[in-house]
């Protein structure tokens, strides 16, 4: 294993772009990441994904920045180095590394691929390793090195820009549908919000062979969603006697709303024992519809990320079905105008950074 | 099909215990019933259960009594008549009656053997039937007419006053356990609350090989809990170091407490993937604990009776594991006694009327 020897901090030079306070601004940054170890694969990253979560982190709206920050954890590259005990790998081959690059591995959660729900998963930036405590820095940056059972193949039907990503958006999604069993054919499934994860859902719905229903509190969101986007139909939230004529109508629900919103209509829009999966977290209290719930043997679950195993079949299932985000490619420098953009939720529908062709040492 | 000669009313004289107003006095009361149809069962009533939804009906705390009001949906007793189309029934039989006489039986709810989530399902009392649009009275009352379809086998080995409550408080608990997958022996069952539902679920719990840990906000239950019901474990709600070192313990939590209370503390004493069941009707919101539920993969819903096959499948479960509700009791001319009593919970855990025993019409 890989560790920095006493008196000298890891070896490897790597240049990238981090947010140093909570203005949020990113500029360019000069770290290191440590040598590529036995059980390690080192990327040359080519894109990566801006997830809003990068947004709420460089801007510390968690409480949690631990600056410098370097965001990015929907990475896509080529292997370029790998270590003697990495057997799913080898140089050359496209590959993909998510939210995650480390977790306990004998936990309950580990033992189920769920590394996703390890008490101690170790976050692909702002985090710090198990084994050596050293920071994690993420992939708005020029490579990056990660444990082989935190690494992807990427498939090759996959455009590495579009698909970059699907490592956090396409798992977060992938893997809520398949834990709730939302994926019967010819099922009703209502996706709430269009945005980075719902236009996901949308796709993946379709790609189940669903009747997906969009609900949005936009209603210029209607073409897109339905001409574009492939849902069968479109409700907006806002009017209430359509939204009352759907009640009862849906198998699922997935809510990526992440503002705080009555989660009663969207109960009523459920057939009996229908389900709300939610994907966001919203920043104020929401009130539980019990009475609706008990009556009509409905529930509402969470679900956050995917563990590794998943990730891998979210991908193949992707490639197979020719889903990918739809994206804005966007240079490194442009990075600090996107993060402004997307805190308007202005994008469609996911920024993501040319790092192979943009990213240029300062020094 | 038995129905009323037009300008006649039902012509079968019925006596029992109506209340009249929201004082919710319960007094003699002389009534009528169809004649028995040729889908009919007459049920000669000998015990019936008293729910504490009775007692919110009879004071019409949900605003829809419909007064006189025959309450008891938790009955026991002897077939008298048959139908000629009844064919699973004879005269004599010992059967049960629950909390519906009635549904469409076209629906999809209906089709799937799940009559409760019917939305037309007809309640025993204070409801009306779908043929005729004729008033339901209740189990407080010598004898009922019920469609075959909404009548249950009850098993020889059952004693009839103690598994009256089963009826319904039984197959509340049973279907829950059943749909969100509460039966996998070994996993580790909280039980929020230990009343009328809460001391089936303890026992069907441990039927089931679960771990049983009551959670109850009394600490004067312990002994009960442990030693009387079986449950493998106590946690006082208000002792936050207890609850603190539970967290991450169970794997489903089945909450029966009405009165409102926080989710966060349940949420955060299930494991990953843990599921909180409610059965209570709390009068007040309470908030969605969204945040651990997305972390963590955890679900919270809901769930309402039992289907009639499914309330067959339990009372045969619950004779094979010789569970009954824990009972005391009582005389019909003992009711008002026993509503003041369970209005304040002072009851171990359910009152049951013996009805045939000591329902004597005063005409």
């Amino acid at each position: 294993m890989a560790k920095a020897p006493a008196g000298q901090e890891f070896p490897r030079k790597v240049f990238g772009w981090a947010a140093t306070d909570k203005s949020g601004i990113l500029a360019p940054f000069h770290f290191s990441r440590r040598e590529n170890g036995d059980e390690d694969v080192t990327v040359k990253i080519q894109y990566c994904g801006v997830c809003h979560s990068d947004l709420h982190m460089i801007k510390n709206d968690w409480g949690v920045a631990n600056y410098p920050l370097v965001p990015g954890h929907e990475i896509v590259g080529v292997v370029t180095m790998i270590g003697c005990q990495v057997s799913e790998f080898k140089v050359g081959d496209r590959v993909g590394v998510g939210v995650i690059v480390d977790s306990c591995r004998s936990c309950e959660s580990c033992h189920q691929d769920l590394e996703n729900y390890c008490p101690q998963a170790v976050f692909t930036y702002n985090s710090f390793l198990l084994k050596d405590m050293s920071k994690t820095y993420g992939g708005y940056s020029d490579f990056i090195v990660v444990d082989q059972r935190f690494v992807v193949r990427f498939p090759d039907g996959l455009p590495p820009d579009a698909g970059a990503p699907l490592l956090c958006a396409g798992t977060t999604v992938y893997s809520s549908m398949k834990y709730y069993g939302v994926t019967e054919p010819g099922k009703h499934l209502g996706v709430c919000g269009l945005g980075g994860l719902g236009h996901i859902v949308v796709k993946m719905g379709k790609a189940f062979g669903l009747k997906v229903t969009v609900i949005s509190s936009s209603p210029n969101k209607e073409a897109e969603a339905v001409e574009r986007l492939g849902a069968d139909s479109f409700l907006v939230s806002s009017d209430p006697a359509k939204i009352k004529a759907a009640f009862g109508t849906m198998d699922y629900i997935i809510d990526t709303v992440s503002a705080a919103h009555s989660l009663a209509p969207l109960t009523a829009l459920l057939k009996v024992s229908g389900k709300i999966v939610i994907l966001g977290l919203p920043d104020k209290p929401m009130e539980l519809p019990f009475f609706p719930m008990v009556m009509g043997r409905k529930l509402i679950g969470g679900s956050n990320i995917g563990g590794m195993k998943e990730t891998q079949e979210m991908l193949d299932f992707c490639a197979k079905h020719n889903i990918t985000a739809d994206i804005e490619l966007i240079q490194m420098e442009e990075i600090n105008t996107a993060m402004e953009r997307l805190s308007k939720s202005d994008v469609k529908y996911r920024f993501v950074i040319d790092v192979g062709n943009s990213l240029k040492s300062g020094s």
